[in-house]
């Protein structure tokens, strides 16, 4: 692991994923790991961190993180851009050397049994909170965050440092046929004392 | 209404989330309107459009979009963060004149007694699909999209179109403390042909 990631305050998970980034969802069961991209992941709930992600009936990923109940959610950056298209355009089941070719590098954290992404900004190891009608009627998955990691290259003292890193940390958020935006310029409002 | 507004295909209205926007969820009920921020929205389906949104039970606009089973969601502009952050810290029930304080002017779509948010880049209106479930145990609210509209100053075509116009148009990605990201940069990576 590099030195450079850190652990994330469970508190302030949910700002990994607050600014709407794209994201990459990881599972791992019987010794089989994939990795696809997500657009709809979204925060849930602050303590304990929860989050919510969509994940297709067609995807593998899907079969893996039901059978081991747990998965990674990661945040990619703007040089994994075409990472993060390829594996969300490709199933293990048509490419079964998907990861290699999409140059998908995996790795562990101590204690987590879980394909991490290596290069991504931050790490969220989730517990999956069984919800069968959600996830039959709308393919919607919920989930507890137990871990949360994140480059402080990218991510600091709770706060993302896109203003002070290199442009190519920047999160993904994509639209359509290959088109993403990168998080852009901070922006910060008069905060009510009264509050 | 403006005459830069136009309706979106709904079959193309996920785009107007799928960067994953902070938004405003606006409901009335009785004649009681309510707007507030929710950075927590996501789409969960294309056709027919659905998404989801987390409204807190301390909330006043909770107790109208289940009262009237309709609601909004509108994605602001750079130009309305003082207004967003406004809306998101303050409670119509300790601030009964919360709306003109935060400078919001609403308005109406024909056939959709909605309360929608002046200035805004896109507006969706949402009809609550009910999950007691999910909205008591996570505060958790699925809605199909029932109409899309957007400012095509901003979206045009079935895309954003953050590069070709004024920056006070960009979306807003709140983080905490009263700051947000604004939408940045366009990327566009390569389409693998054999999709």
């Amino acid at each position: 692991m590099s030195t450079t990631i850190a652990p994330v305050d469970l508190a302030k998970a949910y700002r990994l994923l607050n600014h709407g980034p794209t994201v990459l969802v990881s599972a791992r069961h019987n010794g089989e790991s994939n990795v696809m991209a997500a657009a709809w992941a979204c925060a849930l709930d602050f303590s304990p961190p929860k989050l919510t992600v969509v994940v297709d009936k067609m995807t593998r990923t899907r079969a893996l993180l039901e059978g081991s109940g747990t998965f990674v959610i990661q945040v990619p950056t703007a040089a994994q851009a075409q990472l993060t298209h390829a594996v969300g355009s490709h199933s293990l089941a048509d490419q079964p050397d998907k990861l290699e070719r999409a140059g998908v590098e995996l790795f562990e954290f101590a204690g987590h049994d879980l394909p991490f992404v290596a290069g991504c900004s931050a790490w969220l190891a989730c517990r999956l909170i069984p919800e069968p009608h959600n996830q039959q009627t709308y393919d919607l998955f919920i989930a507890e965050v137990v871990g949360a990691w994140a480059d402080t290259r990218a991510f600091a003292d709770g706060h993302w440092q896109f203003e002070n890193t290199d442009p190519s940390w920047r999160s993904l958020h994509y639209v359509a046929g290959g088109q993403f935006y990168l998080t852009g310029d901070s922006l910060t409002v008069k905060v009510d004392e009264a509050l």
